[in-house]
C-alpha cells in the first residue's frame, strides 16, 4: 500500500500550501462572520448567504459548475469538475455549511460570528464543525492541480454540501434521491469527523446508527393520594423505573430480546488497532467527560464501549410531583425518552420492534405501555477497510504525517448512512476536528496547521483514488 | 361490654336530634360559606372569621371557656367545659376549622362556599373534611345534655381545633407544647376521619406515619452528547432507575433493610375483622381509584395493604430532557421524590437512616448521592383496642348504629400522632366522612343523615366514658 507520489512532489505542495496558507485563514474568517445556523428560522437568510459564498468560493477555485439547489429547507451547494480524463473515477465530497446555534451567548469569550485567530487557532462558530473541513477543500484542489500540473483534477470531484446538517438533515434523503443520477460516484469522501488527537492521523471508519422513542406508562386515570392509595395499585412511576433498569443487566448488556441479533462483532484486528491509540482514560474522564468513573458492557474498553458497541441510553424521564417540598400521590403517568446507538449491521426498523417487544412484556398489569419513534432512525454506516477508497485515503494521510493512520470508530450518528445507502458507494472520511475544537459549544475553533495537513492530505488523495493500481515498491517517507 | 343507656333515653336523643336537625344544616351552611383556606395568604382574614364563628357557636351551645388561640400561623380554638363532678374524666376533642384550597374550580357544579342541599346531601368545601365533623359535636353537646338531665356534661369536654391542617399543621406541634398544661386529657377523641361506608358503623383504629424525601443522584459535570459518551460513563437517569426498582422486590416487599424491623405484625383477629368490612374490590378499583389492576405486598389483602402495612412510593421523578423530540444527551442529574407511610411501631427518625442507607448502597460508582427528608416526618398512630375508651365509643357507636361497629386503618398521616404524643393520652377516632364525601376534591359533600348519627353517638360517648365500670347486663338493644 504504498504511494507513487514523491517526496519532491510532496515538498512541492506543502511549499505550495505554506505560502497560500493565509488565504485559507482569509476564506475560513469572511465564511465563519456568516451566522448560518440552520436551526434558527430567523437566521435563513443568512444560511442562504453561506450557501451562497460558497458557491463563489467554488467557482474562484475554478469548479467549472457551482450552484445552489434549494429544498423544502434551506439550500445546498453543489459543484462539480470533471476529470480531465473521463475515465477516471468520480468522487462525492460531503459537508455542510449551516452551523449550531451558539447559546449560552455568555459563555463565549468573543462573539462567535466574529472570528478571532490566536497563534495557531481561529475562533468562531463554524470554524471546525464544518466551515474549516471545507476550506481545506479549497486550498487542497488548488495544491492538487500544483502537484499534476494539470488544469482538471486526476479524479471527477463532484461537492455535495447541505444546509441543515445541524438541523437533523430533514430534508438530505429526499435531496439524494431526488439528485441520485447527477450525484452518481464511485467513492464518497465525507468532510465531517474528526482526528484523535493532534498527534495522531485517524479517520472515521464507522458511524453508529440512532432510533430513538418517547416511552409513556399510563396508571391510574386520575393522580391518587398516597396515603390512601399507595403500595395497593400499580404506581406507573415504579413501572417505568423497573422498565428502565431491566434494559442492561448487571454487566452492563442491554437485555432487549433480539436487540444484538445483528450486531457485528469487533475483529480483533479492529480491537489490535484502536488499542494503539493513546487513549488517556483518566484524563479523559476528568476533562472531558467531567465524570467520576467509567461503565459500560463487561468486556469491552471505553473506546470500544464508544464506537464499536451499541448502547441503550435514558436521555430523559419525568413524572408525578417535581415542585418544591413534597405531594404524596401516585400519579397517572410516567414518561422516559430513551436513545439506542446502533452499529453495523443493526437495521433501525428491526430494533425498533425488538423495543417495542421489550416494553410490552416489561409492563405489568394495570399500566397501559405507548412507544412513539421519532421517525424512522439512522442506519450505521462503515468505511469497508478492505476497499481501494479506504487504502488510498490511508495512503493521502499517511503521506502527509509521516505516521501510520490509525482507524476511529465514531460514536455519534449522522446523514452519512442515507448517503451511503441511497447514492450508493463506498465511503471514506477525511476529517480533522479535535476533541478539543468545541464543537456544539462556545468558543469553538479549529486548529489551522491541522486544516493544512488537511489539504496537502487532499491534494495526495484525488492522485491516490485515480490510482488505480499503486505501486508495491517500499515506501519513501519511512515508518507508517 | 354493655351499655347502661336505655333505649328509653335513646329514643329520647333520637327524638331531640330529629327535632334540631335543621339548626345543625344551618350552623354548617353559615360556616361553609366562610372561604377558610389556610393555604392561600389571601383567605387569611377567612381563617381568622372561620375560628370566630366556631368560637361563637361553642359559647352559644353552653361552652363556658371558648376562645382563640394565636399561633405563628391561622388562629386555633380553644373551649372547655367542665363536668359537674370533678373526678370526671377530661376528654379533649381534636378537629380543624380550615379547608383545602378549590382548584380546579371548573369542576365544581355550584361555587364551593355556596351550601347547597341536596336531599340527605350537603355539597361545598368544609362540609365534610372538617366543619361537618365539629358541627355534630355542638348538637351532640346539646343532646348529651338532654339526655342527662344535667346541666354540664358527664366528662370534661376539651375542643382543640387547629386552623392549619390542611396546610400540613405547620406550627400545631408547638402550640401543644406551649399549652400541654391546659390541654391535658384522659382520652383523646379525633373527629377527622371517616366511616367505611354508610352502613357499616366503624372507627379508624390507626393511622400511618410519613417521611418523605428528595434524592438527587449527580452524574457527569455537564450534559454529554449520548453518541460520544453514552454507554461508557455511568448515566444518573439509569442509576435512579435501578435505584427505585431495587426499591422493592419482587413479592412487592420493600428491600431497604432494616426498613420493617419495628413493624407491629398484624395480628389474626385484625385481619378478621379488616375481612368482616365489606369491601368492594372491583368497584373501588373501577370507580375509586380509576385503576385497572391491584399491586402490593404478597401475602396481604388491599385493604391490609393500604391500612396495616408500610409503603414505599414513588410521587415524582426527572431528569434529562423532557421536551418535545429527542435530545440525545447523558445528562449531568436525576431527581426522585419519595415517600414512605410507616405503621405501629416505626419511627422516622430510624426509617430515615435505612433510607438514607439504601440510596448509598444502591449508588453506582460515578454518581453521587443526596438525599434530603423534608422534615422529621410523622409518626404512626394508634387507638388501643384494649382500652377502656375503645369500648366506650364501641358502646356509643354500636347503640347509636345497633350494628357491629368494625375498625378501620387509615392508610394517611396526619397531626394526631403529635397529639398522642405530646398529650400523651389514648386516642380514639369519631368521624363519619365517607369514601364518596370527595374530601380534598371538587363538589365536597356530606351525609347529613350520617352527621345527626355522630351527634347521637357524641350525646352517648361523653355517658360511655364517664363510666368506668359498665354493667355487665345483657344489651337491650339486639345484635351488634
Amino acid at each position: 500500500m504504498s504511494s507513487k507520489i514523491s517526496a519532491v512532489d510532496r515538498a512541492l505542495v506543502r511549499e505550495f500550501i505554506q505560502a497560500t496558507a493565509h488565504e485559507l485563514v482569509d476564506d475560513l474568517s469572511a465564511w465563519v462572520r456568516i451566522p448560518s445556523i440552520s436551526a434558527d428560522p430567523a437566521h435563513a437568510a443568512d444560511v442562504t448567504a453561506s450557501a451562497e459564498w460558497l458557491r463563489d468560493a467554488l467557482l474562484r477555485t475554478g469548479f467549472p459548475t457551482a450552484e445552489l439547489i434549494e429544498t423544502a429547507g434551506a439550500p445546498a451547494v453543489y459543484a462539480e469538475w470533471p476529470a480531465a480524463d473521463p475515465d477516471a473515477p468520480v468522487v462525492l465530497v460531503y459537508g455542510h455549511h449551516d452551523v449550531q446555534p451558539v447559546d449560552p451567548l455568555e459563555l463565549w469569550d468573543a462573539p462567535p460570528f466574529e472570528p478571532v485567530r490566536d497563534g495557531d487557532v481561529l475562533r468562531g462558530r463554524g470554524a471546525c464543525d464544518d466551515k474549516g473541513q471545507l476550506v481545506f477543500h479549497l486550498l487542497g484542489m488548488r495544491a492538487h492541480l500544483q502537484l499534476t500540473g494539470l488544469s482538471a483534477p486526476a479524479v471527477t470531484v463532484k461537492m455535495i454540501i447541505e444546509g441543515e446538517e445541524e438541523s437533523g438533515s430533514p430534508h438530505f434523503a429526499t435531496l439524494l434521491r431526488e439528485h441520485r443520477d447527477r450525484l452518481a460516484c464511485d467513492v464518497i469522501v465525507v468532510s465531517d469527523t474528526g482526528f484523535f488527537d493532534r498527534d495522531t492521523p485517524s479517520a472515521v471508519v464507522s458511524m453508529r446508527g440512532l432510533i430513538d422513542c418517547d416511552v409513556q406508562l399510563h396508571g391510574p386515570d386520575l393522580d391518587l393520594h398516597s396515603g390512601g392509595f399507595g403500595g395497593a395499585v400499580p404506581n406507573p412511576l415504579h413501572a417505568m423505573a423497573s422498565l428502565l433498569a431491566a434494559l442492561h443487566d448487571d454487566r452492563g448488556v442491554i437485555a432487549v430480546p433480539g436487540f444484538y441479533d445483528d450486531v457485528v462483532p469487533v475483529t480483533e484486528q479492529q480491537r489490535s488497532l484502536m488499542s494503539q491509540l493513546p487513549f488517556d482514560e483518566q484524563g479523559w474522564l476528568a476533562d472531558v467527560a467531567k465524570s467520576r468513573a467509567t461503565y459500560g458492557e463487561e468486556g469491552y474498553s471505553t473506546l470500544e464501549r464508544l464506537g464499536a458497541r451499541p448502547t441503550a441510553e435514558v436521555n430523559g424521564m419525568w413524572g408525578g410531583y417535581t415542585g418544591p417540598g413534597g405531594k404524596t400521590i401516585v400519579p397517572t403517568d410516567a414518561f422516559a425518552k430513551l436513545s439506542f446507538r446502533l452499529v453495523a449491521d443493526q437495521a433501525p426498523a428491526r430494533v425498533q420492534e425488538c423495543v417495542r417487544a421489550f416494553v410490552q412484556a416489561n409492563t405489568p398489569d394495570g399500566i397501559d405501555a405507548t412507544v412513539t419513534f421519532h421517525g424512522p432512525g439512522v442506519r450505521p454506516c462503515r468505511s469497508d477497510v478492505d476497499d481501494p477508497a479506504y487504502m488510498a485515503l490511508t495512503r493521502a494521510i499517511e503521506g502527509t504525517f509521516d505516521k501510520q493512520m490509525l482507524p476511529l470508530m465514531e460514536g455519534g450518528s449522522g446523514p452519512e448512512a442515507d448517503l451511503a445507502e441511497i447514492i450508493d458507494a463506498p465511503m471514506v472520511f477525511l476529517g480533522v476536528g479535535l476533541p478539543e475544537d468545541r464543537m456544539h459549544a462556545p468558543n469553538e475553533r479549529v486548529n489551522l496547521p491541522l486544516l493544512l495537513k488537511a489539504a496537502e492530505a487532499t491534494a495526495y488523495l484525488w492522485v491516490e483514488l485515480a490510482t488505480d493500481e499503486p505501486q508495491t515498491s517500499a515506501s519513501e517517507e519511512g515508518s507508517r
